[in-house]
């Protein structure tokens, strides 16, 4: 596999950044985990305004190269591939040994792809089955301290709540926020289905605006299905009628257990995934 | 500068990390800022120790190398430096694309380092002058979403607090917790002096157990001042008779100016300052 690093395609052995570097020092950096299907980056313009949102929130709103989609599509040409997994990084780049940032920004761009064959209408999916889920003890990190809608390399409170699963079953974490609502998957926005209501919570908590989450909320309003955002207790996902998570790589995944109780997908989790693909399918495979 | 990347030499600018190592993509890494005096470093047990605890919050107890020492004196001795910053770092290395964490860990390990002269009884601080210090918005991440006391390469609220900075004369932030009690600065504890007690917030909060801070501690007991660790508003620094931040790079740096209103050191920051030197001056140099 080739890499694309501050320009330059080079092997993934070798592609590296320097230890000066801040994303390296601090996690001093923006990403973006996307998804190519038939070698066009799903929602890439969702992704690049986030990620341009994300520098912004770090003080480095031109950090953002205005050639990254050619970037990505070289990266991605060189590899071969048409369906694969696609992370982008934008870093502040190497500066003086301070902590406070200096405000002119020599970025160290990144770009990493992997196959990722695509699950559809008639694939498999890309996850293995329904996930187990648990919920953690560690709370979503509150807005007052980092914005939840800035998605940086700080990445370690998904990782602390993942290692809470070490020992069990589960694939997925359950995140709630300080104040013990439902927050979101360590890599997953979470959606359940009560009384024939598709809820998720809503940004006005601590989550990540998900891609994946957006686009489901438009394929269930398209389908009529009833949905409300609001603020939920793990309660209410372990007694609901249906239960997935959502993110790119899993796109509509069904959520087979929390805390080892049996919830389950179910008719309208179907209904969503499959009108997701076939969005899919005609947006990217142009089949239909 | 020559640093120490797994176990080899090399340039500082060739000095690299992978972009698949999760220290790059997660930040999933500990660290520590070190001080060497006369080649020694300073409180290695403590740096050492407090990596460790790092480690083994982030699952994974095994990481820090047992000839860390070792690497850390090699690395000063080759570029010649007696009297060095020194930063170690040790991430989870290259594992699977996948944010769950292997439970084998083939540690990356870093050493960096640069001159640092002494100030010292004689010499100069190595801060330009006392702290210009500012009150900011965002606020220290609560214990419940990131133990306090692990040093890791998610250090964005740090960078984020910095970034209030802009366009004021201020050069370290103060930072509170999530219910507005005093927390420390960026990078540094908070000490304050009022009506003859030292006062600094109490680790119960989400506060940095800083080797220096320890330290100072100790070094006020051994000259008799009266010690008081608690919570604190924002109001006690700037109404303070005294205050001072300490960090391993700049010991006892006294406050100049509280969000502009005048604090200062004064005596008591003076004599303990004074007698940090000394320490340092007894332990690590002989000249006593």
């Amino acid at each position: 596999m080739q890499y694309h690093v501050n320009g330059r395609l080079v092997p993934a052995a070798e592609a590296t950044v320097r230890v000066d570097d801040r994303g390296f020092r601090y996690g001093d950096a923006g990403f973006e985990t996307c998804r190519a299907y038939g070698g066009t980056v799903f929602e890439w313009d969702a992704h690049r305004d986030r990620l341009v949102d994300t520098c912004e929130t770090l003080g480095m709103g031109g950090a953002v190269p205005t050639d990254l989609r050619e970037r990505v599509a070289a990266t991605l040409d060189t590899n071969d591939l048409d369906d694969a997994y696609v992370r982008v990084s934008v870093t502040r780049g190497v500066q003086t040994g301070k902590l406070t940032p200096d405000p002119e920004v020599e970025p160290t761009v990144v770009v990493v792809v992997k196959p990722l064959p695509r699950g559809g209408v008639d694939g498999r999916p890309v996850w293995d089955g329904p996930a187990s889920v648990r919920t953690v003890d560690r709370r979503r990190i509150p807005e007052a301290s980092m914005p939840a809608a800035a998605k940086t390399h700080n990445y370690l409170d998904g990782v602390l709540a993942r290692l809470e699963l070490r020992g069990t079953d589960a694939d997925e974490a359950l995140v709630c926020d300080v104040e013990g609502f439902l927050a979101e998957g360590a890599t997953s926005n979470v959606f359940l289905m009560t009384d024939g209501v598709l809820k998720t919570p809503a940004l006005a908590g601590p989550i990540l605006p998900g891609v994946t989450r957006r686009v489901v909320l438009d394929v269930a309003a398209n389908l009529d299905v009833p949905v409300e955002t609001g603020r939920y207790g793990v309660d209410a996902v372990r007694e609901a009628d249906e239960a997935f998570l959502t993110n790119t790589t899993w796109e509509v995944r069904p959520v087979a257990t929390v805390d080892g109780r049996a919830v389950g997908g179910g008719p309208v989790t179907d209904r969503l995934a499959t009108a997701f693909d076939r969005r899919i399918e005609r947006d990217y495979y142009q089949t239909e």
